[in-house]
């Protein structure tokens, strides 16, 4: 990477989707610097970060001119990018029909199930709040039909997108480790091929150097 | 393509994500047959069909040995493998931080507003429902926003990702069709830089291809 072109990774440090962001980066050994946005202080709806993402949300990447946002999208880019450099994430051994799905399946069935579900049980008790029973058992029963699906699926493939780590199975795990801090960490631990990939991909290197990264409390 | 690998979808002919899915292979010329999917009769929950795709959703697209669902999914598998092959979708003109960003705007911004907007205003009415008002104001509040952003993102951009059509555009059509088709059509044709891009993308040869097969009923 070029002199002057550390990236900058706008963000608050225990947000599960700014995380998506640094496995990614961390992937690809690449240098970055998070710049806080605080979301209590509501930085995220002020102008100057509305110029970066009109959308208001976080995590925002910046690559010299290049202003992303999105966390997949980011780290498509990055994966795109930066191929040549650490581990690939597309790479051709992997099926391109499976990274595909899996890409998506992540997108649209397991993050929304899990996100609200991290949301209530770990990020609303941080905040000072209560978890919404309700809410819980819906997610909850949301995601173990999901993570059956994952079952059946790693059951016949190592990873997600078949014999190697990609793109697929790093958008997880942010998520994935914010599940296993909560009461529910059982949902990922009671499926024992959900559980041997995460055992697998936990143990990457540069997944243990994102996962020190993350300011979680310690616990109560 | 190799005699007797004519694709098969997997679905509605009506539904908005097929539909998605039949914008991409009508951009790449492909041959594609329908295999009808009946939702009324829970077809998408019976085995065989939980085969092809374990969430039990439509559409699904047969290629051959691989089979694939998510309807983001199969179009970015389309146009990666068939490249070569009518529209490149993917054209390395078009700015990868763009077209990544746009991507995920469509699934995560656009598609939650529009898509639960013309099930309340299209879809339910067809089946017998009446539109639920407090759902529907506050989908078009939130889509009429969303829209605020790709109006001034257009103001600057001729397409999603720059000068040239790509993906990100080809995602959006069928739920920007389907928009037209109901009492807020406005919503689209009040914003000048949305309307002139959809008058442009809409009056692609393939594009007609794709609606004039949608089964829309006669309007009432």
């Amino acid at each position: 990477m070029a002199a002057g072109r550390k990236l900058k990774l706008y963000g608050m440090a225990l947000s599960a989707n700014v995380v998506r962001v640094a496995t990614a980066l961390n992937e690809k050994g690449l240098d970055f610097d998070i710049v806080p946005v605080d979301l209590r202080s509501a930085a995220h709806k002020q102008p100057d970060f509305l110029a970066l993402n009109p959308f208001g949300q976080i995590p925002v990447l910046q690559d010299g001119d290049e202003v992303l946002y999105e966390s997949r999208a980011i780290n498509r880019y990055i994966a795109t990018k930066y191929k040549a450099e650490g581990a690939d994430l597309l790479p051709a051994s992997a099926s391109p029909a499976k990274l595909e799905v899996w890409l998506e399946v992540e997108s649209h069935h397991f993050y929304p199930a899990i996100s609200e579900l991290v949301f209530q049980l770990l990020i609303k008790p941080l905040l000072g709040g209560a978890p919404d029973q309700a809410v819980v058992d819906k997610h909850a029963g949301a995601l173990a039909k999901v993570l059956d699906i994952y079952d059946a699926h790693l059951a016949g493939n190592r990873y997600l997108a078949g014999d190697h780590f990609t793109l697929a199975d790093a958008n997880h795990m942010s998520y994935l480790l914010y599940l296993t801090k909560t009461p529910m960490a059982e949902l990922l631990m009671s499926r024992p091929h959900v559980k041997a990939w995460w055992d697998d991909i936990s143990a990457r290197p540069a997944w243990k150097k994102t996962a020190a990264a993350i300011p979680f409390p310690p616990a109560a």
